[in-house]
């Protein structure tokens, strides 16, 4: 079944009248961890108090569970909710987001379109993972509506975004924090697991004011994620795409990093892009490393994300600012409809398995 | 006197056993508030739950404060802890952090050095007030050593920065929230005070990475502030520096958000530059009025910081990138020695002043 025992994601929910806490989704229910393993670090409203344990409490936190599940699920079953008598929430708080600019067709295909006259990829692309951070306070769970955000457009010109896009990523989630000082390149230790990214972006915006210090206000009004966190252990791992030039020492792959995900991106219910993870050319373990390679210190509940997920295709592009080469050349919806960007009322979906796994979707719709 | 009734800043601070709480600065002691004031709120290791009680708490406190300085000093002088006897610790909770880029004469002098054959400024620059996210997660409080970061100097280089720079930066402290979707231009009653602010930065991790998505390992590996953070109240204010053009309507000035204070910044004790806060182009009203003018919400202990503050002449310069033209005319210290970047063991120190008014200072060795 989906959702069965190999996957098993974590998420903060609540009952009517009760308060938050952490449940874990099997098939179309939510098992109570508070009350399944009588764990207090499970009543928080947030998977941080957990999250900061480490790798070997997650592990045998997760057999605990796959155990009350198969072995013991008549006595389990008292504590598994319905997933429609429950509300979901963030799953965790958010310490600093940064997003990072990972898929060599994505950077590509902005490259080509904004400098025409040059090579599509900038001199440091294939060195280092490009990143800058990000607005954590804005970090909203699946369902949240998201507003159209008004800005500036060019000198003088003010108004409501006309170029609202999605940005279909993933995301990665720290559990167990480092000193400043220090590097870290041990992912596995760090990395507690991974969520579904809608990085929304007002690309007029994002033109005008992102010279020199990059993105701001074109970002920071929102960023939507899935309300369930897969864990590391759960995801099939490939090899990374191979890389041209050897990146230096920090940099290299110490395992297989690559994830065999499949993403789709529905518009009002519509597939309009399948962009595959497997495409991307920086893998998170180098996505970490070249985070903290300065010293900077990782904390509980840092979000990293790999950017706009693009293959080489058309039909697996990430963003619509790609899909409709900046809107000069606009999708058709069956519906009859086109779109350049997003209207107000469209419903962006994205959703994500990897193999049989299903990472489930972050929704949003423009308002 | 010094840190005087009419200063009064805030900030958190132990004594030798006892856990963090939150003191106001009188002369060399420090009040304790909780004891003086039998107001819970100050047990907190952080300003942010006072913070978030609003301008009408922050401005009743300081009134109540002052009164038991002045009228009840006999009563209070038992709850005044000497400076000596206690440990100051980071004031608040930063939640996001934010860098402007406001000085005209600092983006004129880098522009200039980057891009010689174009406009200083960028088109953008006159428009709004540029601005980027920062990491949350390494501001550190003044005395924090600052260990020199490592990153790539260039293609295929990996090594300790070699252009390690600082930069004297006014720092605003948002202390109450608003809803995600909604703009705020009401500066006076979600910033709560100043902090002095030293944005490190190495410049040469920088010149690599920042296309097209800015500053990233270049500035998140340290951010020091200054322990003390002064009230808004507590500041002398002047008109802003004249703008053209006009900003559109959501960044017009609603009163004097200018600032006179004067800083010095003193590497190994001697003063290398003066930068003077009233030259600054963008006020901190219309960084406010910028920030949240998309609808992205402020949280309790956000962090908003003006950019290097540089005057026009040279030795009001607030980085060593502007003062030595990027190395190329090195300073020369009292003792002998130059310097066209910091060295290992050298001491950065930002101080500042507003007439009568101390801001204290904010220091940083680096090891």
């Amino acid at each position: 079944m989906s959702w069965g025992v190999d996957n098993l994601p974590y998420g903060v929910f609540s009952s009517p009248g009760e308060s938050p806490r952490v449940g874990v989704r099997y098939g179309d229910h939510v098992l109570d961890l508070t009350a399944a393993l009588h764990d207090e670090v499970f009543a928080a409203p947030s998977l941080n108090p957990f999250m900061a344990r480490g790798r070997a409490a997650w592990h045998d936190t997760r057999t605990l569970i796959r155990n009350k599940l198969t072995d013991d699920l008549a006595v389990t079953e008292r504590h598994l909710i319905p997933l429609e008598q429950v509300r979901l929430h963030m799953p965790f708080e958010v310490a600093d987001y940064v997003d990072f600019y990972c898929s060599i067709d994505h950077a590509s295909n902005v490259g080509t379109m904004f400098r025409p006259d040059t090579e599509p990829l900038l001199p440091n692309w294939r060195h280092l993972p490009v990143g800058y951070h990000g607005r954590s306070g804005t970090v909203v769970v699946s369902g949240t509506p998201v507003k159209r955000p008004h800005g500036q457009l060019g000198a003088g010109r003010f108004g409501p975004c006309e170029k609202l896009d999605f940005e279909a990523e993933l995301g990665f989630v720290v559990g167990v924090p480092t000193e400043m000082g220090t590097s870290s390149g041990a992912f596995e230790e760090h990395v507690f697991g991974v969520t579904l990214v809608n990085d929304w972006s007002a690309r007029d915006v994002q033109a005008w004011e992102y010279r020199p210090l990059g993105p701001f206000l074109a970002k920071s009004f929102a960023t939507s994620i899935s309300p369930w966190v897969t864990p590391l252990e759960a995801l099939p791992r490939i090899p990374g795409r191979p890389q041209d030039p050897e990146p230096v020492a920090y940099l290299r792959r110490q395992g297989d990093w690559g994830l065999d995900i499949s993403l789709e991106v529905l518009l009002n219910g519509e597939v309009v892009s399948r962009p595959p993870y497997s495409s991307m050319y920086w893998t998170p373990d180098q996505m970490l490393a070249h985070l903290t390679v300065n010293g900077a210190s990782l904390r509980t509940g840092d979000l990293f994300a790999s950017g706009t997920i693009s293959g080489p295709e058309r039909g697996e592009r990430g963003s619509l600012i790609e899909l409709t080469w900046n809107g000069s050349d606009p999708i058709k919806l069956a519906s009859g409809e086109v779109r350049s960007f997003l209207q107000d009322g469209d419903t962006v979906t994205i959703r994500a398995t990897a193999g049989d796994l299903t990472l489930g979707e972050v929704s949003g719709t423009v308002v």
